[in-house]
């Protein structure tokens, strides 16, 4: 690296989001400002870590970036509420160049001008590994952010999009020829992941009683929301919607899809949902499966038969 | 480490602030949720790095956390706001024990407890070196944050405290003898600084027209300062309070110390703002300078000699 942090820090300024009217004080100050709003703050926070959430060779910078933002977003979008504000923390080894940070704060910027979302601080560390820590804020009407922890038994389970794309682009990565065109649709699946922001608003407005993102895996994250709502679930296994060139195990348990994870309190619910979504955006919703009451999660095959759905999905631990 | 991430979070939420009347959905959801307030939001992040900020033997995982709390923190101080919530994503490398990271969960906690912060989310990831990335937030009445732009010629240069401090006190962390008393004062500035948080408040209620917390020595953040107001200054170097067992130069170049420097518009308004900290917080602040049209510092020797004043304090990048 041959810029100084002083010099690194005013060329990334200038690909951050400028002030607008709600941007008080932007990037450079010892902190951001924004502008108050009637809603309650939603906020949270997600690192990418080289070698353990991506390896440079393969995942271009620009596209790192660019997904580093959608992950945090996801999250938001979960709840309901609208992207407001995002501040990164980068960590970078001596052997990242100048040109590197900055195609990755322009994929950060890309994705938060397609969002809506106004990136308005950083801070840079040297350290032995690349690590790229977001925290992205929102906002919703008070009260209305939808919880992992209000489905209630009878509830439908639904899912927006088509789960197992992200793991089949990952494999497809691999390959040592050039990709199909329907292979390369399955890669930017993985590359450039969709934050399903507008979906979490319509199904917020639907009176979805608890949403959560699938970052990691539908049979895990579906776990996630059964054991903080206190109910189990039937899933049936023939209505989960798996993505083109991926498998059912890759929908179950392959992660990164960012798709939401929904429940809503009746059908007629989930088909007015589904066709403002189809119709709107575009974005397909299955219903997949019923929240009952109990503990844990049961897979319903095609020919009727049942078996516990055991959580496959990413662990950082394990 | 011997429990699965589930298992970390679920013991981490524990010690994370429980959910007040202010924070509407704490850690364990897709994203925390705050009460709405009439004031702007103000948002800044920071990590500590393994081997970069702290290395892990001296220092203990409670200090670490307190610490990494208090780091972001000051800079929200140094905006003249109140702060509110705060989020983190910390990286784990395998050798980490379990206890470990409670214990610097526990030093969040601390911190945030006494500066009446709310901890309300956290992520947790792998990687070959453990990072710290706190995110906090604040809230400052409409217009009112104290920028890094304000100064103009003629404003006083006042610093709170005393400067050199922590760099004398990290020296005495690898002291091979028992420390005195004195010394373990010293080092206790080093592992346990102070953010300025009611003194920020102080400073922009006396009409601070710039400030900005000294994180990297008061060098190279007067410079920081002086050029985002694009202004010079005179530096008093015999009015520079240097801390107990620390040299002028640990003041001017040391770093970590997390004191405020602002200007003021007058003499005036420093004797009224040092009589206010003084007996509201018991904290001193000291005038060592003038701003100046120009560009750059000059520093005054006892003497009266004047010569250019260099930016000695840390960059990440050099």
């Amino acid at each position: 690296m041959d810029l100084t942090e002083e010099q690194l820090l005013e060329a990334i300024r200038r690909v951050l989001s400028g002030a607008g009217p709600e941007v008080r004080v932007g990037a450079g100050d010892d902190a951001a400002v924004l502008a108050p709003t009637a809603g309650e703050l939603v906020i949270t926070a997600d690192a990418l870590v080289e070698n353990v959430h991506f390896r440079r060779g393969p995942t271009g910078a620009r596209d790192l970036g660019y997904k580093a933002i959608v992950v945090s977003l996801s999250d938001i979008a979960a709840m309901g509420a609208s992207p407001r504000s995002a501040v990164c923390t980068l960590t970078l080894s001596r052997d990242v160049e100048a040109s590197w940070v900055m195609e990755l704060f322009g994929g950060m910027r890309e994705a938060c001008d397609e969002y809506a979302l106004w990136l308005v601080g950083g801070d840079l560390s040297r350290g032995g590994e690349i690590a790229i820590s977001i925290t992205v804020t929102g906002e919703v009407a008070p009260g209305r952010a939808v919880l992992r922890t209000g489905a209630r038994p009878g509830d439908r389970l639904v899912v927006t999009g088509e789960l197992g794309g992200s793991a089949a682009g990952l494999r497809l990565t691999r390959l040592r020829k050039m990709p199909t065109k329907e292979q390369r649709e399955a890669i930017l699946r993985h590359m450039r992941p969709t934050a399903r922001v507008g979906e979490g608003g319509v199904l917020a407005r639907y009176g979805a009683t608890a949403m959560i993102d699938i970052s990691d895996g539908l049979s895990l994250d579906l776990s996630r929301l059964l054991s903080a709502s206190g109910v189990a679930a039937r899933l049936e296994l023939g209505s989960v919607p798996v993505a083109n060139l991926a498998t059912l195990e890759d929908a179950l348990g392959g992660g990164e899809d960012y798709e939401l994870l929904a429940t809503l309190p009746d059908p007629g619910t989930v088909d007015a949902a589904a066709s403002e979504l189809k119709e709107a955006l575009g974005v397909s919703l299955s219903e997949i499966g019923v929240v009952e009451e109990g503990h844990g999660a049961v897979s319903v095959g095609d020919d009727g038969t049942e078996q516990p759905l055991e959580p496959t999905g990413w662990d950082h631990f394990r």
